[in-house]
């Protein structure tokens, strides 16, 4: 065992090819414990500098799909499709986005994480509505996926053990930004979802996980590739985190600004994203026309309609109940709010999407370790966005603090992170690139 | 802590230099344990694959000085010069030459460990003389270096507890094979233990643990580097490992084959490295001439001459006595002797070392896990060198065994190992070349 496991890091170490044994052999004895932690810290970084071919990254994420239990969606008789983004902040899509595609006739079995780091998780949204639970037995997922056509939990500790035990050493080995890791981090769990489809809404710019573009890229591709590798119809669309998506950020207020677009308002560039993704979702389901993502001819299956007629938010209510939840309960807000002023009038040239972010996460919306509460509360509101005109002295974002000794930390990482000047900035496409 | 550990090891997988201050804190704090075994095979890795920079090595390697205590040898009075082989097959040379140099008079702190691999250790071979005891208590290894002038012993548990770490850590991480990591394992101890000169014998060749000699020179050259760093007069030799130094592999019957080199006799190979080694040692020391290190003219400083006149075996002699050793003892001898032959008539074209090295190790004269025991008498003698004339069906190689179940893996490793032909083979330089 141990000569085994010494050949498939040297193997990756000197730049090789691992075999479909090696992989396997060292998934399975991973997950099972007979391969140590510092073992596989050793591979991961090897992967990270070495990198992976695509057929063997396949092969891994196989391996990792085959350590846990795969959902049986089959008795859902709507077409699945679901969603995931690689993280931004701000990024309340999925929210908006589960019910919208379930109110076009698409089931969406959204199964989630919690965040870590200055990018929110979904689970940690949506606890911020009263007595909403996070946790469903599978039946109770296929159950709701047919009932109301839209669930979005935790993932069961059953799915893809494997990338449980190994993104929780990633994550303390830097070993994170590996992209083949990534790739095969979120492939695993969602083609272990069931779902017969994919959107991913890759992030890029200063708030997203990937930073720069040609990285982005590469992992949309990856993504897609191993998509269409396990018979998942997969589309990833490349969208812009320069700056906050919509103006809320922080548990509660991420809800509440849900809750308008689902009721056809909302921040124009949420709604955007929001109908880019939705379009593709609807398509990939089966229920777009011939026409291309635009123009979806399937009645009732155009989203920005879904949108406006109600239908939507419907599926919303019902979501929310079938979980426990009130969805007409108001939501508290934070009890000390903190506004952060323009230095000069002008246009806002630059809102920093990841000094917003750590700025957020420092208010308490966001956790350092696994375990740590978080605030539903806590957040702040971008009150103008780029290429708004603003005076000096009026405000630009508005802090919402449970803790107003929080709120130095928070106002430290907004160093440099606004910028107000006399000229509009350059628009920047939102939807920045297709991957199919 | 988290973060900072993390910052260390994300900077050297970017490539970057890790600062004074990052380095100390990542030996310090895994030596201490606050820093995980994953976090520390990451590193690893990402410093295989990423390399040190000179000064950056240096800091690490005194970081791991000062891990643990530092030996005192202020109170001996002759100068102090040691050796250090990175470990070939057959190689006994250290047997020799710590008696050896210091007869010529100098003093020699020979602290070594055991073998891991096909390579074998020095302790594991002076044990096999009845009574010698490998631990000494550090006012005995500085007494013994006054009153015999040489001691071959184990390194204290508390020289060096950070290479202790690293070490074991290395081994089943795929990460032993770093040149700064080796550098900096066998220089830290080696300064750790207080010499003030040093000869490095790096070998090259298929037994040797860096088998090309561009590693093996960048390998000396850092450790030469090293030495100067600190303070350390350091040369180093590469010398060929391509088939067994001298005839006799096998702990046993390497101390019975460095007898007889140290009576005067012995084979050529190994008689000519060892003098080698000793002139530069004896140069270093400050008792060679002015003609550098073939022409000591100090009375009593000419290596061959304290071979021939019987100095040498007298310094054994004591050396094994000041250890409870009994240097008169005769050797046991395996019950098992197996004969591999030529397969045709001609010359002895390649004796593999690798493959020997194995061999012996398979037959019990080495380990697999540091806990194993070793057999005292397992082994093999080349009854023919490259270059011999051999007959068909003559013996090229006995093989020493306690137990005959053990010859078939033996003689598996050997496939491949001789070649005989009707030309002799193109004559190998033993001194490939010097580096200081």
């Amino acid at each position: 065992m141990a000569t085994d496991v010494l050949d498939v890091i040297r193997t990756k170490r000197d730049g090789g090819r691992l075999s479909d044994e090696q992989v396997r052999f060292f998934v399975e004895g991973y997950t099972a414990g007979t391969i140590a932690d510092e073992q596989a810290a050793a591979l991961c970084m090897a992967i990270l500098l070495r990198d992976m071919a695509p057929d063997e990254l396949a092969t891994w994420t196989q391996a990792m799909i085959d350590s846990g239990e795969r959902l049986d969606l089959s008795s859902v008789a709507r077409p699945t499709v679901d969603k995931h983004s690689t993280g931004g902040v701000g990024d309340k899509v999925s929210l908006v986005l589960a019910p919208l595609v379930a109110a076009c006739g698409a089931a969406v079995p959204q199964l989630s994480g919690r965040g870590l780091g200055h990018t929110g998780g979904t689970l940690d949204k949506l606890e911020a509505i009263p007595g909403w639970q996070a946790t469903l037995r599978t039946e109770r997922v296929v159950g709701q996926l047919r009932d109301v056509g839209a669930v979005i939990c935790a993932a069961s500790e059953t799915l893809c053990p494997a990338d449980r035990k190994l993104y929780a050493l990633r994550d303390v080995t830097a070993t994170v930004e590996a992209i083949p890791l990534i790739a095969s981090s979120i492939m695993s769990k969602k083609i272990a979802e069931g779902t017969e489809s994919l959107v991913l809404d890759v992030k890029v710019g200063s708030g997203a996980f990937l930073p720069e573009l040609d990285r982005a890229r590469r992992l949309a591709e990856t993504m897609v590739s191993l998509g269409q590798a396990h018979g998942v119809r997969t589309v990833a669309l490349i969208t812009d985190m320069e700056s906050p998506l919509g103006r809320a950020c922080g548990n509660g207020l991420e809800v509440t600004e849900s809750v308008e677009t689902l009721r056809g308002g909302g921040p124009t560039d949420l709604v955007e994203v929001t109908l880019a993704l939705a379009r593709e979702m609807v398509v990939l389901a089966g229920l777009g026309g011939p026409g291309g993502p635009d123009t979806p001819d399937i009645p009732g299956a155009d989203p920005a309609a879904a949108l406006a007629d109600g239908r939507a938010f419907a599926v919303w209510d019902a979501m929310i109940r079938a979980q426990g939840g009130d969805p007409s309960a108001r939501l508290a807000l934070a009890p000390v709010q903190h506004e952060v002023t323009a230095p000069t009038g002008g246009y806002l040239r630059r809102l920093d999407a990841r000094a917003v972010g750590v700025a957020v996460w420092r208010l308490g919306a966001g956790r350092s370790r696994k375990e740590d509460p978080v605030s539903p509360t806590a957040g702040a509101l971008c009150v103008r966005k780029p290429g708004d005109r603003v005076a000096a002295g009026e405000p630009v974002l508005v802090l919402h603090a449970d803790d107003p000794a929080r709120l130095d930390g928070a106002l430290a990482a907004l160093g440099g992170a606004i910028e107000v000047g006399p000229e509009p900035p350059e628009p920047r496409p939102l939807i920045v690139d297709r991957i199919a």
